[in-house]
């Protein structure tokens, strides 16, 4: 999507592969939102490193990144022996795969490459076909974000006002988004909204990156307190609700997404307003059985005892705002029940939270359990 | 309540006056809860300044504190003539009244201390009563907040995980606190319990003040994300939700309260979990007809684009988290309807919120409209 850079707009990928130079390039998204910053990863060491540093996160974009680095670790090897190349292509999936071990992204990914490769006779061809599935893994993930923009903008209608939660942007993708696709998709087509992104403490990334997201591509929005919401719903200045999902049970239709997520879909209920969520495929797991088996993550209480920022120096720094003496519970993420859910977009179209299971063949589930 | 400070536990109100050197003593808020520090404000200006600058805040805290001002500066007037002395009175009372002028309880004390000093006859018998109601006023507030204290220990039971919302605390009163006052009862009691703090963004009361209390106090207690409450009450693990108030509705046993109460009562709602108000009686207003005429202040946006804390080095330091082209909306409070309410606690009793008008006469309000 764009970025406004050196006085004018251009167009950016998250990951994009630089195959002259064997490169990984990334968007520094930890120095996001107050510096942009393109950095290049020499060797599949580094790109992994850019997946555990978290130079690049979100489902879609280090799946990419891995995919990329995966190639990148093909095409760097020298000669022709299969049996060298199939050790050096073992050695180089499995630091990529360990790079951020609870992801399953990344591996799907490689592993779709491994067998495109098996297609392959000789390491040259090897290479290629690497190569080629990295970058059909890319304009795939692409390609599936500007469909749920397709089914999505639907829903974005003429001078409404969208809340969004946490960030599930293009950043988080190759490109375009989940959640924030069906906005993009709204302003290609000429509509006017305004969008309000919830902060979504403890680490912003709605007032960081879903802002910066926004800004970047001219899309009206505001910040607003997690807390606020609920009383801009109750005065009637919310139509609309819209976000992303790490896990959306196939079984139930419940959604699992980052902390607060379900408070807004309670508050929305209540106000009559329709809550959406807005997904690639491979975000639904068909083997839970409900959302009681998902595991919460209890993060870092750190996060909640302070705050990242730049100050007024302009050094970026972390300060403690709580109480020194006092401790916090930092739960990151909370799963929302389906009956408070009016749909969730995908690529194959809008589907109501508990019919995704009798759908599941049209949803790209043929019985296979991972 | 208690303080730790210099390796053992004292007692201090928010506000003393120490008579022989006719200084009104004030914690310094501001530094909370990062320093304990008490400041010596030495004339009626300085004392002043305390309201404006904020080193004190909440109604009851700046009601004594204007009464001691008013009290400081009749002490400070030299000789016996009435009518000067009249007229140092009416200038102290102004500087006082303008130093927050949009809160009743600093002309509410003041009001209150001009009529008892009319029945003195000289000067120096107008300057005991003054000192008198002064410290008369203070007591009082001190005695409601008790009073709240003793009805609404009763909803606090052994084990109980209670959440609370911003700081309705002692800071915000002479002592004790008002939606603390229970759980400082509770705990007198000999009762074992958990309280969640609401970090409460923008301005972190609940991580910063709320906080601090109960970690002077000795008050088992988290802090969490304001986004994190639904995700605990989903898993049962919140009983019972106590907040303050900024004004309840008379008529209607509405609440405004901090941003971000109105949501925890819609969830505390969905989860059958009681939800409780508790404030002094100068809390309810009885002249609006409805939560609608409450005037919802709009606040600096720079509260919700970053946070104040201390820095690795001890600095104490404002951050811009948000993005740089982002602006946000900031609405102060939200207002809480009746139903989502389980009682207001009251040094008169605990109440239905929709009782209050019906019962108006046995909570102070005799049909005068200020």
């Amino acid at each position: 999507m764009n970025v406004k850079t050196g006085g004018r707009s251009r167009r950016f990928r998250t990951v994009e592969f630089n195959a002259a130079r064997n490169e990984v390039q990334l968007i520094e998204q930890r120095l996001l939102p107050h510096e942009f910053k393109i950095v290049a990863m020499k060797d599949y060491r580094e790109t992994a490193r850019g997946i555990s540093d978290m130079i690049v996160r979100g489902a879609g974009a280090i799946g990419a990144t891995a995919a990329f680095g995966l190639a990148q670790g093909a095409l760097a090897f020298r000669g022709g022996d299969r049996d060298a190349f199939a050790r050096q292509v073992a050695k180089v999936y499995r630091v990529l795969a360990e790079a951020r071990p609870t992801a399953v992204d990344p591996v799907n990914a490689m592993n779709d490459m491994l067998s495109a490769m098996e297609r392959g006779g000789t390491v040259s061809q090897k290479k290629a076909l690497a190569l080629r599935s990295a970058r059909a893994f890319a304009d795939e993930d692409v390609a599936h974000c500007e469909a749920i923009g397709r089914h999505g903008a639907k829903l974005i209608r003429e001078g409404m006002r969208v809340l969004t939660h946490c960030n599930a942007g293009w950043l988080a993708f190759v490109d375009v988004g989940s959640a924030t696709a069906p906005l993009y998709a709204a302003q290609a087509q000429g509509r006017n909204f305004h969008v309000f992104c919830d902060e979504t403490r403890p680490r912003s990334q709605g007032s960081t990156l879903t802002a910066w997201e926004l800004a970047q591509q001219g899309v009206s929005h505001e910040i607003i307190a997690d807390n606020a919401a609920g009383h801009l719903m109750q005065r009637g200045e919310i139509d609309l609700v819209i976000v992303g999902s790490d896990r959306v049970v196939g079984r139930t239709g419940e959604v699992a997404n980052k902390i607060g997520t379900y408070t807004k879909a309670v508050l929305a209920d209540r106000h009559g307003i329709p809550f959406y969520v807005a997904i690639p495929l491979s975000t639904i797991d068909w083997n839970l059985a409900c959302g009681g088996e998902i595991p919460i993550e209890e993060r870092d209480e750190a996060e909640v005892l302070g705050a990242w920022g730049v100050t007024r120096r302009g050094r970026r720094e972390y300060v403690r705002v709580a109480n020194p003496g006092s401790g916090a519970r930092n739960p990151g993420f909370d799963v929302t029940p389906p009956e408070l859910i009016a749909g969730i977009v995908t690529p194959a179209g809008v589907f109501k939270p508990e019919s995704l299971w009798r759908r599941r063949s049209r949803l790209g589930f043929h019985g296979r359990f991972t």
